[in-house]
């Protein structure tokens, strides 16, 4: 094991490291949004902004672009859209120094044509969410966000429900087209660390050396931080974090424990820390984190929007909801006490 | 890289991988009851035995033997003491299967001769919780127990904060003496999953073959449950986790999560999941697990005590807190925007 790996034990006993320096992407209000329609109001966003500028977060990604009509009008609030107008109410370009902005855009739910060029936008990075076996046009739609001058990247979702072959498919596309950061995305909170440090390797060496590689975890399992370490680990170049790890159900890494894991003099987690307290009233609200039914279905390598609608539910009752997602498994022939457990 | 971490892709897509086997050690009833000062009611403990039996978990921790009058009369419940007859109340022998029973011995708090033998009580486990410095006096503990009829386990605490000096020093006294389980314990919740692979490998490399390692692991960075996957990968024996990660401030590995990761048909975590359940409302009331203060402990190496008080005020304060603990260290020299964040 190499010299990062090194346990250096100081005169009190505190073990540090060196980190590799890496790039930190927050998604709070992008992937949080997931959790109250992009509703958040305009001051939380602009405290979120100046905050994320002054912890020196290097991009945030403050919401969607999507093709007006494609929701019904006032079912999602503006960070689903992120319209100029709407971006320009909340960044402070006197505040928001290197740090770049990006949005997510959805395949499907975008079409190339209503993208505008990034001249006129605020928007440095356009990140596209796809199916692998939507590649090509996914492919499609970085290229004209390069051609608009965004920076432009590709998230190719749920790769833990693809066969190594699939993988190795999007890949060598990728590899061949002018995308510039591609991520690796455990959109079940499925993976341990072994599996996404073998996949980390796998996009590394598959990849061209000027590709960039990513991670976007989810904590299903309580392994999204941990996992955000093996990729550090493996060379990953970008890691997605979000306030208080918000987001869909079990939510993702949480952006504190990343920023003071990395010990980063570019970064200042302060900031963060002061900005998770205007959080904790929307954390009481909206309930993102570890609960049984994500770990269930994270465990299951299954999308969790079963567990979110029980999570809905006054009683999860866990052992249920196992039970009717496991009804095809065997069940397990375990030491069986004389009497049932009640 | 071995075996154990290949990685094979179902035709659905599920990444599975063997897993070792090892033993788990429930502590929920032990360091859970340092939430509500071991005041568990009989029935919930009841169910926790069953239910823990149910599942085929090795070895169930039901609290700690402590001398008469260690604690003023009233101030902790029977848990703290584990008298034979509160035992006997919630330990069925037609239930309990080849599941064995602990107690944990905090050195300093308990004579050597207020324990009974183990033919008069239904526990088979006693494990002596020491610090580095009373190994000697921890050691000479462990004979007792060996001699009255006991397993003897010792888990030296606050590892972290040893220097590698210390620890080959007190794994040396252990190699040597008829200690038969030696655990890992990261008190603080301070370790990444790289760290706890350095220690695992020092602790099996050091000690005597017949000597098993465990490890015990707290949450304060959402590491427990990576932390243990790691351990299991290095060669640990020995798991310990807890209900729902219940335990002191962060809380520990949750047993759910670890249970399904083993996937060993020897477990059933479904009456686990059902315990779950439960305990919900002690949850709420309790409020174990990750928050801000547990965290920036864990990160600083630092006993969680004055983060558990800070999480009994209104207003934690995260920033507020992390100044105050981080004074002496040089502030972060980061990209300054021209305006402070608000």
């Amino acid at each position: 094991m190499g010299l990062d790996y090194r346990v250096r034990c100081c005169p009190d006993g505190l073990i540090t490291d060196r980190r590799r320096v890496v790039e930190v992407l927050d998604c709070t209000i992008r992937d949080g949004g997931c959790t109250n329609a992009w509703q958040f109001q305009d001051d939380l966003v602009r405290r979120t902004f100046r905050a994320l500028a002054g912890a020196g977060v290097d991009v945030m990604e403050i919401g969607y672009q999507t093709s007006p009509g494609v929701f019904e009008a006032g079912s999602v609030g503006p960070w689903r859209y992120c319209r100029e107008d709407d971006l320009l109410r909340v960044v402070d370009p006197d505040v928001k120094g290197p740090m770049r902005l990006s949005c997510m855009l959805d395949m499907g739910r975008v079409e190339a044509s209503d993208l505008r060029p990034a001249s006129d936008s605020v928007i440095d990075v356009l990140r596209v969410a796809t199916y692998a076996h939507d590649i090509e046009d996914a492919i499609r739609l970085c290229e004209a966000a390069l051609e608009l001058g965004y920076e432009a990247h590709c998230n190719v979702m749920a790769v833990t429900r693809c066969t190594p072959h699939e993988v190795d498919a999007f890949l060598e596309r990728l590899r061949t087209s002018p995308v510039t950061n591609i991520a690796v995305v455990d959109s079940f909170g499925a993976m341990y660390p072994h599996q996404l440090r073998y996949l980390i390797r796998k996009y590394k060496n598959w990849l061209r050396p000027d590709q960039k590689v990513g991670v976007h975890l989810h904590n299903n399992q309580q392994t999204a931080f941990a996992n955000a370490i093996a990729a550090i680990d493996e060379g990953a170049d970008i890691i997605d974090a979000s306030v208080f790890g918000m987001g869909r159900g079990a939510g993702n890494v949480p952006l504190e424990l990343l920023l003071m894991y990395l010990d980063d003099e570019r970064h200042d987690v302060r900031p963060v820390l002061d900005l998770i307290d205007d959080y904790m009233e929307l954390r009481d609200e909206l309930k993102w984190g570890y609960q049984v039914p994500y770990a269930i279905t994270g465990w299951l390598n299954r999308h969790p929007r079963s567990a979110i609608r029980r999570m809905r539910l006054d009683t999860p009752a866990g052992m249920a909801f196992y039970d009717e997602l496991t009804a095809d498994r065997p069940r397990r022939r375990h030491h069986k006490p004389e009497r049932e457990p009640t």
